[in-house]
């Protein structure tokens, strides 16, 4: 019987459990999943006759080595800093690995030596990263064999919560690592536009936002994301005149957010003095500069932030409590944390909340002279607070790849992504049948 | 005969090293300069019978412990992160050692070590910081011995271009390393005010600003430091009410740089796409969103920062010739050496210029019941654009405490900075008689 060894088991992780042990019979392998905690990897594997949780820690060389050596395959969804220690056994010991997570240049610089074994190390195959590369590539090659020529590309994700769910003015809820949220955008962002480079610096990121809709789910706010650029040459489209990747927040969400960060308050880079002793008003009020008037601290916020005292983005901001005289009651801590210790108490998914993830392509092209848009969009909603959207379009792929690496179904050899048809056809294929699909609409342009 | 040896001899080595040549008969040393450029040792070192110039390496472990073990004191100029080797061998040989940089985590570490050998590591011995650590308290320990309550302690410094020598809009030339003026304030600035803490993003450093006048000088732009609140331990006033600590420049020179912050054209973290085919005019527009409306460049740019088109600060950006119509001429560059690269052509210190350092503390307390003021100024000219006022102010510092050490006025040992009596009061004297002396101005506080 062959093995497929999970390393991790936290937050995303169920949906690819259950989906692996779904199949464990059919394909006749045992998954063993090993996590710091020996009780996440129980919860989730629920003594399952296929399922063998165990403790595991990364750093006991003798038991990874053990672990990796006896497997068949290896999923890692260790911090992405420890990929590499994963890697570097898969490589001894001659194992495919599957990764969400962005390819480091330490693992790219493997490539050679993995090729050369006649090896898989596949990342960046959950969501986002994963299924936006799977999906906008399928559409890209479709269109080049189709003699198209592609004019522009956006792609918009967003990782929500659903409409049914959706009970706070923010319109969000926390569906994975909240850190990533608060600092989400520090840098600044590009992409191309009309054979133009954009610019965006983070203290202007929420406020240049663009309106995307889906279809019978309204509008959102897209914002740029850092690095578009890089994905010509990911998906082969290295002269497109117009490439921009953003993320997707509800409506108004962005204009709030940018209070945040005209005021300062998302810095995760040095620590806030005597935070044990100060209210989150006080927090707040020491980013006022003392020349802005205003008798509430909410004027004051709305004359430097050059917003409404009434409108919807204040509602917003009271609604996180960080106006309020209440003790922020953490004895150390950056402004980011401070946030985002408050927003963990707000933006909770509750029992019965079910999150959505929500993307969409969108393309310009021109075929046999023929100017056509075409856009391609995916929304998932969540069974439960567990079987999450999030848990389902990251942790899907990650399996998916991991059954079809392990029949011989994907033949491909080398430090990967998945933009080769190998890869992403079979997958995106098995994802359709899990009912992650996207909606095409195609039309005449002008 | 003892032996200095000094390690680097760049920019700010001039002053340093004619000090020390002008006190080796007395105090019969002879000094070794080491650089990498042989030829830059020997141009600072002009074939004085005391000096010995030669070809440094610092990497070379074999030359370096050489030179080390056979000298009496090292002083270091090498770049920050490389103190570190120098003072791992001057433990090993039980030398003292002298720097002008900040004491790295790594170097404090070693202040045990240090002191059981009855050795002095003196770091931040320059101007600043330097000589504002040395000055500043002294006058907080005078304050103390007279029995006063310090109410609040503001300091400002800036290395600026002589009245007779200021003929840019701007009023600044580069007297230092260019990149860090232009990556100066990156993070949130933090001080206390009336015993509450205040802290200043980036994105509003440069809008945020105070007014500074020197007698005799006129009115200079202060704007906040990064790190005023590390100060009250530093300088024994932990409790002090208000501590702010600032840099100075030209009155408008803060307002005209917010517009490069909000353009986003300060980034040393990305490298700006195609920049070999771009013109300066073209790199700006990136920066500039399409909702932005105007029909010239300088128009959007005025719009977007909220300045007046035809004021003094877009007569600034004018003069950088950063809205022209030229090739940028790099061939790979963030947005910050882009920046960097246009400046350093422009803001030259031309062969007859003077640059001028002024350094003032303001000290708010009350003894015996009446409430006081206390000005302390600095200003040094430089007297051409190699004897600095940079040069000698960062330099005899160094050169005084080496000297000082060497002759055992200093009797310290451990991992320090110039706060103990011991050491700025021997050092500030002989400042003086260089003609490095500050004005104090005593007042009634209302």
């Amino acid at each position: 019987m062959k093995k497929i060894l999970l390393l991790g088991a936290g937050r995303s992780s169920g949906a690819l459990i259950n989906y692996l042990l779904e199949n464990a019979n059919a394909d006749n392998y045992i998954l063993r999943v090993g996590d710091r905690s020996l009780e996440f990897a129980n919860d989730k594997t629920r003594n399952h006759p296929k399922a063998q949780p165990f403790s595991f820690d990364v750093e006991n060389i003798e038991q990874r080595e053990k672990e990796i050596s006896t497997a068949d395959i290896i999923i890692s969804l260790l911090p992405p800093a420890l990929h590499i220690l994963a890697a570097k056994d898969c490589l001894k010991f001659r194992k495919n690995l599957v990764t969400a997570s962005y390819i480091s240049p330490e693992l790219l610089a493997m490539d050679d030596d993995v090729k050369n074994l006649g090896l898989l190390f596949l990342n960046e195959c959950g969501l986002d990263p994963g299924i936006d590369h799977m999906s906008a590539v399928e559409i890209i090659h479709r269109l080049k064999q189709q003699g198209a020529e592609i004019k522009s590309f956006k792609s918009y994700t967003g990782g929500l919560v659903a409409p049914e769910s959706n009970d706070n003015p923010w319109g969000y809820k926390f569906t994975w690592n909240p850190r990533n949220v608060i600092v989400a955008g520090q840098g600044t962002a590009s992409y191309i536009k009309n054979g133009k480079y954009h610019y965006i610096p983070y203290n202007r990121l929420f406020s240049e936002i663009t309106r995307i809709e889906i279809d019978g789910y309204g509008k959102y706010d897209g914002y740029a994301n850092r690095d578009s650029l890089a994905y010509r040459n990911h998906y082969g489209i290295e002269n497109i005149p117009t490439l921009i990747r953003g993320t997707l927040r509800n409506e108004g969400y962005c204009s709030a957010w940018q209070v945040f960060v005209t005021l300062g308050i998302t810095d995760d880079t040095f620590d806030v003095a005597d935070v044990e002793n100060l209210t989150y008003s006080q927090f707040v009020e020491a980013f006022i500069p003392a020349s802005v008037f205003g008798t509430t601290l909410e004027e004051r916020i709305a004359r430097l932030c050059n917003i409404d005292p009434d409108g919807p983005a204040m509602e917003k901001i009271r609604f996180t409590g960080i106006l309020d005289d209440k003790k922020i009651g953490l004895k150390k801590a950056t402004p980011a944390q401070i946030l985002q210790h408050l927003l963990e108490q707000k933006w909770v998914l509750k029992a019965n909340d079910k999150d959505m993830i929500v993307m969409q392509h969108q393309f310009e092209f021109s075929v046999e002279g023929h100017a056509k848009i075409l856009s391609s969009s995916l929304v998932v909603k969540g069974d439960d607070t567990v079987q999450t959207a999030m848990a389902k379009t990251v942790g899907l792929p990650l399996g998916i790849a991991s059954r079809l690496i392990l029949n011989g179904t994907i033949q491909v050899s080398g430090v990967h992504i998945p933009v080769l048809e190998g890869i992403y056809k079979p997958i995106l294929k098995e994802l359709m049948k899990m009912g992650i699909r996207f909606v095409e609409v195609e039309k005449n342009n002008g």
